[in-house]
């Protein structure tokens, strides 16, 4: 079966530490590349000190490294920076996701992984990108979440700019990465050179802001926030109940006409306030507390048995354990279970791209620091064990 | 420069409509796929009637559709499925987002798709996938935000569950259908055997919860909404200024001295509940009133110009506008201006995976409704004018 993996053959070199470059490679290790992580001796990726830990182990860390193997190597030695670049030229990929500039002060830039292996696609994941003003500046999650927009259009209209409550500033700079590379994978393969993928967390927001840009270059109104509502389809919201919430998406004015049926209420069917989308966007505040008053009148189990069968898109709001108990996400094998060897086991989402001849197989662990640095050097570079072990006696692994 | 594309060669027969699809043979035509969009005749892509527009011209749809051409084939038609069926022979990929079980009602399931071209690549992005009770369930953006839990761990501690201000369910979605996509048509090259990718929003949202999912399996405790804080890192949110807010993100403990220095607080260096980031993350209560003090003294731009010196990430929350003027955000060619031939220039995002070799060029404006219809037939199925005219005649394109 490890033939039908779809990224079978390809040989990735994983610098990456916490979030967006783990994320991208392990979405590449989900899908059958080989990923070998390359940390720093004794310490290893931040991501290993964060909580929640199980015993000794981060479940922050083990989330996001199943697939991977881990061999230690100090990159500020000379020794160090020799051995990757001689484990680059057996190699298909290099990531990274160190701040701008990183890289060249270490002597790794990519003309010199280039120069090791022309072949080579050489992924960097950085705040702000290596071109440009901030090309040097440190950036988190929230910094980009803040400056490229997403949190002055996120939150109710009265409340302050959010943070959406995931790490959408590192996962999605991970996505678009992962797309470089295969990208350019696929023009390596044609034109036999590689190339260097460079993807800013900032920028990936940005494509992310979706129909606000153009909203505001057409209106000139600079876009606010408006709540759980959408700019322009009405209803389309989440509705307080009798016990929570029910999150209703009338798309079309034959869904409001079956809605109003639905709730008795022809009223509200023949108000030309309310009879078609655009309409109903601009009279919400008047439909706001008429939606108020109907779905308060019921709980969210009986909202959605009744919005279910008449066709109108719903759905409850559920927290993460409903999420992890939903019967379509666990037939979906969304819920992975992983068996550390220290740790014991832990649940964890599963790879989102399904795709027919590669069965989802239990992942294997997260793997100790440096548990297989022996195996890979043997493995790539033909080192011998004695050989290995002067490289550890120096500190150099 | 075509040559140097990265996804030259790659040809994608796109059925999809107004989001997740859209957004994913977008990034795959940024990249240099050639892409046809299939619309209905007379109507096409629903995005076409969504505000706002710009004369005729939906600019979200604009948005959307640079770099793609655009035919028009009534797939309800037995003529028309038929010249579907031989456009399939001659593509790599078919990419569609209907609710699950539509493409087999259309006789246009996977099977026949396969059978009319084993090598094709057929990817699904829908609200549930293919698999699993709720696979014909229909679902829009804010519909799988609230089930998949996003919804409930966005917003602030007292206030309601909030949706994201960008449709990131249809993104996500998209995202992960064009890595799959890519991944299956890597396993295509070596084996000769195409396959399907199915792609459920509700998986993706579920993918994106990051360690939400790890908190709530190792301590229990279901995750809520914290506002703009992170749940094991402090301070990493958003502060009141005394004219906006600042985001700073301290990282760790050193960034935390070099913090109090900066302000001349060493009563908060010194304070044993302030001295790790985990003591600062249980004493949140406490030191938040102490950081609103202090941020409240200045406005946003001294903060700024304050805190970067000292290495201390941090940065503004960005409206819209501010996005698109930001000189880091313009540098990065990540807004890009499309020249329409009937609606005029529309500033939209550009892509944001950078590969080396490969400029960004000013992108093809969004085809008309069936521009391409005549020019994609004669090229493709070797169909003449009188041909395309007849098939015209009787309502197929």
């Amino acid at each position: 079966m490890k033939s039908q993996q779809p990224l079978d053959g390809v040989r990735v070199l994983d610098l990456t530490r916490v979030l967006a470059g783990p994320y991208c490679t392990m979405v590449l290790a989900d899908l059958g590349a080989e990923v070998v992580k390359v940390e720093a001796p004794g310490r290893g990726d931040d991501a290993r000190q964060f909580g929640p830990f199980v015993g000794d182990e981060s479940a922050y860390f083990m989330s996001l490294n199943r697939n991977k193997r881990s061999i230690t190597l100090d990159l500020k030695s000379d020794r160090g920076r020799a051995v990757l670049l001689e484990l680059v030229r057996a190699f298909d990929v290099v990531v990274e996701n160190y701040r701008g500039g990183t890289m060249e002060r270490l002597g790794l830039g990519y003309d010199r992984l280039r120069a090791a292996n022309p072949r080579i696609v050489y992924a960097a994941v950085s705040g702000f990108g290596h071109t440009g003003p901030y090309r040097e500046k440190p950036a988190y999650d929230v910094v980009v979440q803040g400056m490229g927009g997403l949190m002055s259009i996120t939150g109710q209209p009265d409340g302050p700019p959010t943070r959406v409550g995931a790490s959408v500033g590192d996962i999605t700079a991970g996505l678009f990465t992962a797309i470089g590379i295969l990208a350019a994978l696929r023009r390596r393969d044609r034109t036999g050179e590689g190339g260097k993928v460079d993807v800013s967390m900032l920028d990936c927001q940005v494509a992310i802001l979706e129909n606000a840009i153009a909203r505001y270059r057409v209106t000139g109104e600079v876009p606010r926030r408006i709540g759980n509502r959408h700019p322009s389809i009405t209803p389309f919201t989440a509705v307080p109940t009798a016990d929570g919430y029910v999150v209703v998406a009338i798309g079309n004015d034959k869904l409001w006409t079956a809605f109003c049926d639905l709730v008795a209420r022809p009223d509200l069917r023949h108000d030309p306030r309310f009879a078609t989308n655009q309409s109903r966007t601009e009279h919400w505040s008047e439909l706001e507390p008429a939606l108020e008053e109907i779905f308060g009148a019921r709980t969210t189990d009986q909202w959605l048995e009744a919005l279910e069968p008449a066709g109108i898109p719903c759905g409850p709001i559920n927290t993460v354990d409903r999420v992890l108990a939903d019967p379509q996400v666990r037939e979906r094998g969304m819920v992975v279970e992983m068996a550390h060897p220290t740790a014991g086991r832990l649940e964890m989402a599963g790879c989102p791209v399904k795709l027919s001849g590669h069965a989802d197989a239990a992942p294997n662990p997260s793997p100790l620091l440096g548990a297989h640095t022996e195996e890979v050097l043997k493995e790539y570079l033909g080192l011998d064990e004695h050989e290995v072990a002067r490289l550890r006696e120096e500190g150099v692994v």
